[in-house]
């Protein structure tokens, strides 16, 4: 069989497989989600071993340590990931919720219902726990899911697959609801970017590029995550405390995730006392700041910025930095060079938080906090898929209602059109 | 100016206008709508004049009288155009609605706000009030527009946004905002489904083939409208006056429009008794029936039913019919065939429903009533720019808050993540 009609079969068998799961209810998906779990500890040195594979691979490729550690599973960490799973188990299912509804004046009983999306596509990079992590999202919320790991995950990626499917087949979920994409070649993600009709929505969990070409060659739908250049701005009117602080959070605290933020814009009129003291912060904290001329005139350690610095999404210890000369100036620069993720203003001034809110077209605006708190976790969904960057259908953090459509209901009796 | 470079400037005009007109409150953009309204009434000979033009060309290309009468515009039309938009003023503003919020743990205040979308493209085909229409529900709901209607209404649309332009010039939302999308060719519709970045969605309304192409070519996140294979389902239970009732108005009381029904199929165990009654109601509604060969076995008059009679949106005084062996055949069938608009099902049986609202996947499903309810009016909406068959972002009727995104907005007092 070739890969293309491999990947057709296992199309099919999702979509069928999610055929039957849409309509069940909370408990079965629960029951199962907990098998899986049980099933993904059980099967921990079978787990380990097809990991090891994978690591003595990327070892021989001469991958770094630091992405080593990342593709790496040992027992400690599968059973991270299978309480992960039974987190999704105890949370609240969307499938069903009644989101509008009422008695037209006709009489008509009508209800918008969620329902599945149907099968999800997830192109991932990275850490095998996605694996996981992705297929109980899906499942909790009566989907179906095509599973597109790291090639060099791809040992790994198979076994887990392998163990939920095994675990679900014990279960009132059909096994086919959770699928690997196979192969492990450019072209096996091209085949799932075609899929119109069998897929109903893609969404590629990585780097800038990834998802470029994600969006450039999908007839499926595409859920955008995750690019962050984010930034912060020290309004006129900031703490300067208060910024300091929130700036080396945003900053440092984790700066290989999306939330973390990548250009510091100040007012002009606070830059002489604000800037000095950012540049030891962010020194202190380790930071190498690539400032614009303005910003350069403060430290001799600045780096001069490129336009190319705004843009980036660094994920490092860098941060650009540049002057503006008004609020306005700080949104059109965030407009221009940011990705629409999370943009923060530090300010005590009422009206400049309220029109950078209003102006700044981004996923998620933080006045007076950190850019790192746009995230599922913290927003209180218990879960997330990812953080759309995109306005169609889901902004910001993905929860399992993101994962869900919905559906017009309506019942009557004999009622007809005049 | 090449037509390409006509079209990069307009489309960045709406952009540049878009930007003014998101964060806009409610009363200027009702008020820039009322000057609309009475501009439109204001030029009716102007527009008259314009449309004659149309109406000419359409006439020299044989163009047939019902396609002409669709696109004529007289002064009571315009009149009614114009109250329509008025309406549209009288409905509640979208944006800004809080959809989630409270406060987290931390103290951080959470808050989803509605915002508009951005830039909206409109293709659309025949009358020219949908250009009204829609540019009225766009500025509503604080997005720009670029209209691109069919080229047999190009002078009616020219002047229809010129008027509306005008119109806007002396009020607080740009003028700008609206716009038509230069030339008549093929290629002007190309532009704007390549306008990725200026242009956030785009809403084609009309044909399958329209549909078709527009989510084939577009890099612009598409939101498909409109294709109606509609189904009535008469079950085993069903109550053969009620199920007679709703099929001769699903499929009779306006043929050709998508929420109209398209297919009958009947469940064998009532096909005796209700088959030959169905055949004598829906000839004496003029209807030609296309059946499979167990409901020709029930009238000499039944066309014989291909395959593609059950794939096809007549859209006329036809429908296709089969005789089905279970709910679950039906739902197989309407899986099959159907476009997952609406499908009805007539029944007394309260496991019956269940199961068909459970398991039909479309946008709406109808119980003992009409399909033809499935409409923005009819739901309350106050007004539609289309119904979505799609299931990311709006699936069914789309009023104003299908118009819009959301925001999440997060304010705190020096809020760092630990």
């Amino acid at each position: 069989m070739s890969e293309a009609e491999e990947f057709l079969k296992v199309a099919r068998a999702a979509r069928d497989a999610a055929t039957v799961l849409a309509p069940m209810p909370r408990a079965p998906k629960d029951a199962a989600l907990r098998a899986v779990a049980d099933a993904l500890e059980a099967a921990t040195d079978e787990i380990v071993a097809a990991n090891a594979a994978d690591v003595d691979r990327a070892r021989e490729n001469g991958t770094s340590e630091a992405m080593i550690d990342r593709l790496r599973l040992d027992a400690g960490r599968i059973a991270t990931i299978a309480a992960a799973v039974r987190q999704v188990a105890d949370l609240p299912d969307p499938v069903g919720e009644v989101v509008r509804g009422g008695t037209l004046p006709n009489g008509l009983e009508l209800r918008q219902v969620r329902v599945p999306l149907g099968v999800i596509g997830i192109i991932y990079e990275g850490r095998p726990n996605v694996t996981v992590d992705a297929a109980a999202l899906c499942l909790k919320s009566g989907n179906g899911v095509l599973l597109r790991g790291s090639s060099s995950a791809y040992s790994s990626n198979t076994a887990l697959v392998r163990v939920m499917q095994q675990a679900l087949a014990a279960t009132e979920v059909p096994a086919d609801a959770v699928q690997l994409v196979p192969g492990r070649t450019r072209e096996s993600v091209k085949h799932l970017m075609r899929a119109r009709g069998l897929v109903d929505v893609l969404i590629p969990r990585g780097g800038a590029s990834l998802i470029n070409s994600v969006v450039e060659e999908s007839t499926v739908p595409v859920i955008e995550t995750g690019v962050g250049n984010c930034h912060v701005y020290v309004d006129a009117d900031a703490d300067v405390d208060t910024a300091l602080k929130i700036l080396v959070n945003a900053k440092a605290q984790r700066p290989s995730v999306c939330n973390a933020a990548e250009t510091l814009l100040v007012h002009s009129a606070i830059a002489d006392e604000f800037v000095p003291k950012a540049l030891t912060a962010l020194k202190d904290a380790g930071v190498t700041v690539h400032g614009d001329e303005r910003v350069r005139a403060y430290g001799a350690d600045v780096v001069a910025a490129t336009e190319e610095d705004f843009t980036t999404e660094y994920l490092s210890l860098d941060i650009a930095a540049a002057v503006v000369d008004s609020l306005d100036d700080a949104v059109a620069h965030i407009r221009t060079y940011g990705s629409a993720h999370t943009d923060a203003i530090v300010t005590r001034s009422q009206q400049a938080a309220r029109r950078f809110v209003a102006t700044v077209d981004s996923a998620a605006v933080a006045v007076n906090a950190s850019t790192r708190f746009t995230d599922g976790g913290e927003f209180g969904f218990g879960a997330e898929i990812g953080i759309s960057t995109q306005k169609l259908h889901a902004r910001g953090p993905m929860g399992l209602p993101e994962l869900t459509s919905t559906k017009w209901i309506y019942t009557g009796e004999g009622h007809i059109r005049g």
